[in-house]
């Protein structure tokens, strides 16, 4: 009988996952200089949650949460997304306490679940790394975090990319707006596809992300929000665009541009791309913005957030296709090379005394002869390698190989297992 | 309204992420000595395969799985351990093929699930690592296994450790030892406690197992495993104590540990320690062994594996209480005080120079006065703080003082964008 993973998900394997770790270690490092720290959720929450913060209009909540019941019956959901989670985490603990500063600065890196028609980059185990900041209206916050989400993708080599943003404005902005919106639409409903027929009454931004071809010449055609804004707004959008000039950060303004999740406000941005890889023309690889409401919805202070999160799935396609070299951390320093069972002992004792220097070493488990652990020694590329038979057992040494320059020495038992970070430096260069 | 975290789960915070990061990253690099490399299978599986691999006696599976049925009615079960998957994975990806060196060795880590009562170190949702090396029959390899373990141990700086081991045998063995425990132990069938009598037809092995005091005494007198070994498997354990004599890795033979799974044969073992954080006495922070039939039950060729999981919740209470400090990376290089509205753009082109460098910087975003943002720098231990006034604004300057030295520097706008990395390696030491 053979078993399968379930529909949806991947095994990440050796050979793959060195490029997980790269980007994920890559992310820590860049977001630990901009003062973020991690943080852990459950995989899992209570289903209200999701259903609180997502909105009740959204696909996520009505078809593709991976909810159930417990053994307790509670209704649980494995998270769509790491934003209500950290929320939710971030009143329970009180971190909004005077004790900690702000912006309170977070990140998280994890799978996340959606029940959705797998296709390419599109798992119902997908990873996603994200960054809340809580606590600040500061507009220089919102360029901090479209900055730090540029940096990441620079610094894993990838070119070509473009920020947009919009402004959604305050409470007021988007209540006029709405209201112009569904001014502008009705007149047109019987044109409308289903599903903008239906948004148009719940929540009539996310026509304008309809990719219907019916919905296209109203969508183009639509009154932009950012005529919409109340002057505090405008001045907001305006620091910020300030700001981006400051920092050199090119961007386009996509007035059409409303993101799915309703509590965003003022700032909302996408980092996209140009690669084949992931489809036509510019993609998304990042999306994020200013939101208000969610920390005080599930339980909080009036505190509002900024943030983002990008699809690790996605960036890994992007960085295959565009060729980008993932530094590979499997590297083989020594492999000890043991010519008969009497060797076994002193074989084992050589890759432990070379692995507590802090080096890698490997050996035969499959009693091989020499000439098939030659073989595997230089697959494995090692740097080095080190033979012992019965005679220099007898002898107390070994036989050492530097596979760079082909040198070949002796060198006692004694001398290696006191001087191994000695001999690898000498012999490595040469 | 308030919301929480599911019951048994837990959030971890800045402040204890750091301590994640260090054991984790710890354990990637030493397995990486080591040539184990990590694998990542999905956090949910088809039931089947965990119900297959603990098998059916299990508490695992008659009592504490998360398992539920998803949109497409597929009965999914969250993982309850690491092995099922990775051996699924194993399997499925056909990893076994010739292309691959044996043994195959891979590492896991990350979150695990089981429905039981939580307790102090006892979560629902709790994270292993652990590692599985799959193909070999070397007792060398068992012995890698173990001493891998060990290193992990010590270099997290844990003291005290013990190792037990014990030999489970092959197929004869058991079936031998098996009939001489039914043996002694039916005639006191009445007076075993009901688990123990349960057991006792189902797998008598784990009637050893027992904490009940009524079975105590029998388990004391019970026959020993080890006088049941084939010539074969006896060699296999005298080469286990061998080497690991050779390696000066001190055991005890505990001839009644037997361990929860089916699948165990030949070595068994335990990494324990004396800590008062975990209970009374030795109590075990790490478990593993040598398996056979797990490969060919998930559909794979008949092959063996070894390797071993631990708890990493466990293991932090263990570090916290053995005081043991860990790195905290959370550093930061430049704290950067703006005065007055005028410097917003300056100060975030400050520290986004400082950060593209590849050090950690900060700044206020809450328009705080200069005194707020002194006592935010101070209390963030940062090694610089630059301050930018009106003054400096116009000047083409910034105030720069090294925290630790005292020493207060002005230094022009555009040395400090061209070269602070030397300004920062000038000014540290002193």
């Amino acid at each position: 009988m053979r078993y399968q993973r379930p529909k949806g998900t991947s095994d990440i394997l050796p050979g793959q996952s060195e490029k997980w770790q790269y980007v994920e270690e890559t992310a820590r490092l860049l977001f630990a200089d901009y003062q973020y720290q991690e943080i852990r959720t459950p995989i899992f929450e209570n289903f209200d949650i999701f259903a609180r913060s997502a909105g009740d209009t959204s696909d996520v909540v009505t078809k593709e949460m991976y909810d159930f019941h417990d053994k307790g019956d509670r209704h649980i959901a494995l998270r769509p997304e790491g934003t209500a989670g950290v929320v939710r985490a971030y009143v329970e603990n009180k971190m909004y306490g005077p004790e900690n500063t702000k912006p309170y600065k977070v990140y998280y890196m994890g799978p996340m679940y959606r029940y959705e028609r797998p296709q390419s980059g599109r798992q119902r185990e997908f990873h996603q790394v994200g960054v809340e900041a809580f606590g600040s209206k500061s507009p220089a916050l919102d360029v901090e975090v479209i900055a730090m989400a540029m940096a990441y993708f620079k610094q894993l080599g990838i070119t070509g990319l473009r920020v947009a943003i919009n402004s959604l404005g305050d409470e007021k902005s988007r209540s006029d707006y709405r209201q112009a919106l569904i001014d502008y639409l009705q007149p047109h409903f019987d044109e409308l596809s289903a599903d903008s027929q239906e948004r148009l009454e719940k929540n009539p931004l996310r026509v304008l992300d309809s990719k219907e071809p019916e919905d296209k010449q109203f969508v183009e055609g639509a009154p932009s929000i950012l005529d919409y804004l109340t002057p505090e707004a405008q001045q907001h959008f305006e620091q910020v665009k300030e700001l981006l000039d400051a920092l050199e950060i090119e961007y386009v303004i996509d007035p059409t541009m409303v993101r799915g999740l309703d509590y965003y406000n003022h700032t909302i941005f996408e980092v996209m791309v140009n690669s084949k890889a992931l489809g036509h023309g510019y993609t998304t690889i990042c999306g994020g913005g200013r939101y208000s409401g969610l920390v005080k919805e599930l339980g909080g202070p009036d505190e509002p957030g900024v943030g983002f999160g990008l699809g690790l799935e996605r960036l890994l396609l992007l960085l295959d296709a565009e060729e980008i070299q993932v530094p590979m951390q499997n590297h083989l320093d020594v492999y000890v090379v043991g010519i008969g069972a009497a060797t076994n002992a002193e074989t084992l004792k050589l890759v432990q005394a070379i692995r507590d220097f802090g080096f890698s070493a490997d050996r035969d488990y499959q009693d091989r002869k020499p000439k098939a652990q030659f073989k595997t020694a230089n697959k494995s590329k090692a740097a080095f390698v080190v033979t012992i038979g019965e005679a220099e057992l007898e002898s107390h040494s070994v036989h050492f190989k530097a596979m760079g320059s082909g040198e070949e020495v002796t060198i006692s038992l004694d001398d290696f297992y006191a001087n191994f970070p000695q001999i690898y430096d000498k012999y490595l260069g040469e």
